[in-house]
């Protein structure tokens, strides 16, 4: 019988944070596996014809938490890259979330102005208001407003990402959706915000490169759990997975990435340019743009949202509501029987963390 | 036993333009010595992939003094370039001191026009108006712009840069970020601006082409003091470390440069970008645009401001205030003891002066 003091299901960015702290801060021996045949989790990615292609789809990193910047900067430096999606909207490329640059370019410039006048008056500069809240205004301008940003850009979108109508959705994640009074295009404010500038991948090995670390791959734990003896038991995977479903399954959504290679310069003028009216896809990925990779080559991905099917596709997206958070809290009860045990991450969580949110719960956490 | 009838200790641009003077003007030998080995100080640049490197940061000379300038164009010939900063704001790229076409990219036009007149009315085309200044105007405009300046441009990189609070700086620093009401989206109004054709140290090479001029570099005073016999000596070192820091420490901000290169044509839109609220480093230098250098490659350096500790870093700027002026007024008391020694430079003096204020004092002094 083998014995390692720590075990890590799951070699995603919270296992590897996690790995890093036991093996630096406790100095203890941790054995990280997965079941995939590479490491990072849904944060990998690779080259291909010089371009750092994200396999599980466009990865931005952005933070307010200096801790988490800093933790991740002793592994990679840093392009300082500021993320901007556009949306096409009766085929115009305007940037999203809407704003007054966004105004500008639908708009006849009267109505635009009186627009961004009332929206200054009533909210002030600098301001996101939430597209539900603009509705419930009695200023016909700004319901006009309200409507068109909730049909063109809002209700279609929402649809394909979650295969459910807004209102069945969380408020947090409807939420993300608002009208931004500034022209700041970018999609996230963070104060920290970039790509690890030899990728994701070159990062998390670094973080997995201590000699008190060792990784295993293509392993589940069901391959190993009769043969080894642990102290400590770290599950990042599927909650339900673990307990093999026994009170049914926590839902998911996923996606469907169609990869393509394209024989010219670029595919098209942003990194992810959102299609929230038209097509079945929900957004087009361009990858050389996040490094500022040179090639004669580009390589895209289209998005296409699709229900999580164990065995067919990947967990992506907890769907966060009242019936399935009762349900993962069953499991979490479960869990807590075994003091050997912990579950963390995205899927342990069951929460939609951004990857600094993950980062942070791990360096946050007593170990 | 050695002679020589002057010494001088430094050779950056104070000391190397008092050689010049000394040689030409006086017909007296010099030696002129430093313990880096290069001449010019934080001005040396050089040579990599066909690109003019400034080794110590970005420098730009500029100057109102025509005899600055003349003195200068007798040892090289110009680029006229006008130097331009942006800094990135809210994901924009607008130019600084944050100017009328500032004020247009970042507000909806409504309020940007308000603005424009506001400020035109009670300032007048063409002022520049310091942030603390704006700051207690008793208009509710005016305020918001201030609030809005102060605190996107100026809070953070003013914390990075000086890793203090604006408030214990001097003004005469904190007045470096003016509202401009203006389009001129130059760093400096000043009537002479450019860069030496073939590099700050090809120019100063020049300078000390001199017979009577003699250089030795990785020579520390210390070296040479007790074997050598001289007139005059000019110290354009450190004046506390020339007294053994007898009464303690100069404290200086020192910067952290991170010179990467990267196999691309250009690597950002402008030769110097500022980054006041995001990231730790507070602005990226990309040299090929200084010169308008031709190469496949491109060469930044990413500036990280930090503390001056003697050994690891450089002294680059002197932390003016009451309590460390004092202590300087202490070494130059010191100092005037000795009829044959001299201070001068941004060191000897403890003063923040640019390259033309350098210069000046040493052709305005009496030799």
């Amino acid at each position: 019988m083998d014995k390692v003091k720590n075990i890590i299901v799951g070699c995603g960015i919270t296992g590897i944070t996690l790995a890093r702290r036991i093996a630096e801060e406790k100095n203890e021996e941790v054995l990280i596996i997965d079941n995939k045949d590479h490491i990072g989790g849904n944060c990998y990615d690779y080259y291909d014809e010089n371009i750092c292609v994200h396999k599980y789809g466009t990865h931005i990193f952005h933070t307010d938490n200096k801790d988490v910047w800093n933790f991740l900067s002793k592994f990679t430096k840093w392009h300082p890259y500021m993320h901007k999606v556009k949306a096409v909207i009766e085929g115009i490329e305007i940037p999203v979330p809407f704003n007054i640059n966004s105004m500008e370019m639908v708009f006849p410039s009267c109505l635009s102005e009186k627009l961004q006048q009332k929206l200054v008056e009533k909210f002030g500069f600098g301001k996101k208001v939430p597209i539900l809240e603009l509705r419930k205004c009695d200023d016909k301008d700004l319901n006009f407003l309200a409507d068109y940003i909730y049909k063109r850009i809002f209700l279609d979108y929402t649809l394909k990402q979650w295969g459910v109508k807004p209102e069945d959705l969380d408020p947090l994640v409807t939420g993300r959706v608002p009208v931004y009074v500034s022209r700041d295009d970018r999609y996230f404010q963070n104060k920290y915000q970039g790509i690890p500038l030899n990728g994701y991948t070159k990062m998390m090995e670094k973080m997995l490169d201590h000699p008190l670390i060792k990784v295993k791959l293509n392993t589940s734990f069901n391959d190993i759990k009769n043969s080894i003896e642990y102290e400590k038991l770290y599950y990042t995977g599927a909650i339900d997975e673990y307990f093999d479903y026994k009170f049914g399954e926590l839902p998911y959504r996923s996606i469907n990435l169609d990869f393509q290679k394209y024989d010219k310069e670029y595919y098209q003028s942003n990194s992810v340019i959102n299609y929230p009216e038209n097509y079945t896809f929900t957004r087009i990925g361009e990858y050389k743009y996040f490094l500022d990779d040179k090639s004669d080559k580009t390589i895209v991905s289209f998005e296409y949202p699709e229900a999580f099917v164990r065995g067919k596709n990947e967990r992506y997206y907890p769907i966060i509501n009242e019936e399935n958070l009762a349900l993962y809290q069953k499991y979490l009860d479960e869990a807590k029987k075994d003091p050997k045990l912990m579950f963390l991450g995205r899927l342990g969580d069951y929460k939609y963390y951004d990857m600094d949110k993950a980062i942070e719960r791990v360096l946050n956490m007593e170990i």
